[in-house]
């Protein structure tokens, strides 16, 4: 938080006796607050997953949407997966549209399950394998990590180590 | 490779001390090389698989794609069903799109499968059956064959003897 | 051109007689080769242009695609258009497509204009109003540069300092 | 006309009286038969207009469709622009939609002409400026050419040449 910010918090602590820690939505009458991840911290996340990636010998296609589902930015390793564009990508609507990883809601749309044929709602832009995942300032959503450019294992596995990861810069473990 | 790549390659392997292997990418800090196939000899594998489909007495669509998921040429034979020229055409994008064979891919995105669902990213573009082949120089891929007109068992049988072929003329084999 | 690039067009001019100029694509029977801009290099020139827009006062999405339309990367300056995403993006694909500018290509579609309709074309993705630039090494396009979020002037004007300090930053000014 | 060809003509022409020309359509109450360029003739067609090209310092992408608008061929001459793979497909497929080329439905499609409006139509297939031209045998249109890859008057230029060297190929000139 910035100073400015600081000041609006304790503002709104004041009148409403609500706890405000960066991410948390403040509801009003009128309109509520949404907290969302911004460009540099998107980047530093990314870049971490990135050098992750590398660890592994992997080229990954790495993206982060804000608390809405709209993208905040993609980058794509030298030599990734073309496909893995969009798959990333989507990964991090997928996580925003329904409050769930995507391996999560891989689960539940297998055939036979509860949300089966989910995958072929909002436009193509559901995905339902492991690689995406909310990130959450306490119970707050503030925006998705998307991955892709491995396995799905690989691919699972480096999205929570951005679980991981983000929860420690943001002072969350 | 001809004599030209040939020497090109000693040379830069000589001067860099890197490995450069036909379609290898020379990777600096502004850009990275990659090689795509030509149109010419798009079109001598294509007639190949298309001498070997009418031994079969198949009518087939086939398709080439360069480096990057850009088509190079289609071409449908006579009689050919009419659906094959988007699913030809979709298995070179798939092929490169995700750097294996439309027949390893559908293996991994069969129900329960690590990659179920894949076959809806990519605004439809992705296909999960045999008949699309990645058309490698060594390691690197310098496009992607795509055929489809039979059952998926002779696809697949007839992107397998492109893959072969392409080897054959290339003196990979 | 950095020091490495330079000793290979020195040496493969030498070899082959031939003129080698950075992104050159090499051409022989089999393959052809061309050159795609990095990620690293990518993300050093959307810093560069985001830091114009902040000194102007403006929020604006950049996006740079490789060689063949591809996406590189795409950055949302916090609280961007929305709608700016697929303007920005879509502005490299639209460079790539055509080699020339949006704003060139702009010119050229305008009602009565030669080009009038192919904004329909390419499946919505052709933007034909500035801020889309084709990237290049000498004579060879290696990417592209796109950017959304002000008015057609002010995008117009960054694709202008983009392809500028792409110059600067290559060595080609 | 293969002899198999040769005997059903002959046939028909006892049966009802009529000429059967290649091309003719030949109705009867339960079907109608069309004429359909060939594959092996759409080819020729293409290398001409290629040379054509070249001779210009031109690299073009061909596509040539059948008479019901399904695709026969595409090739896309190395480094053309990757916007035109969508172009001159979808300029064969106009050809044949409204039965004039593409220049001609251009003339009518402009801002306050009758048709403006229709490039809207037709799922984003229709393109209004020159480089797409029927293919007729006498009065039958029995496929659609299409070119794509210079300036529009490029183009025009190029799907004239493609109309009289096409004539000159069935000795209709």
């Amino acid at each position: 938080m910035n100073s400015n910010e600081t000041v609006i918090a304790q503002t709104i602590r004041a009148v409403l006796g609500q706890e405000y820690k960066g991410g948390m939505a403040v509801q009003s009458q009128v309109s509520r607050m949404t907290a969302n991840i911004t460009l540099d911290f998107a980047e530093l996340l990314m870049k971490k997953v990135e050098e992750e990636a590398k660890r592994m010998g992997m080229k990954v296609v790495t993206a982060v949407a804000d608390a809405h589902g709209n993208p905040v930015a993609v980058r794509c390793m030298d030599d990734a997966f073309i496909g893995s564009y969009d798959v990333a990508l989507n990964k991090t609507y997928t996580s925003i549209a329904f409050k769930m990883s995507t391996e999560e809601l891989g689960k539940l749309s297998q055939p036979g399950g509860p949300l089966y044929g989910i995958q072929h709602t909002n436009q193509g832009r559901i995905v339902i394998f492991g690689g995406g995942v909310p990130l959450k300032m306490g119970e707050n959503i503030i925006g998705a990590f998307g991955v892709s450019g491995g396995s799905a294992e690989q691919d699972t596995y480096l999205a929570h180590f951005a679980t991981d990861t983000f929860r420690q810069m943001t002072g969350q473990k």
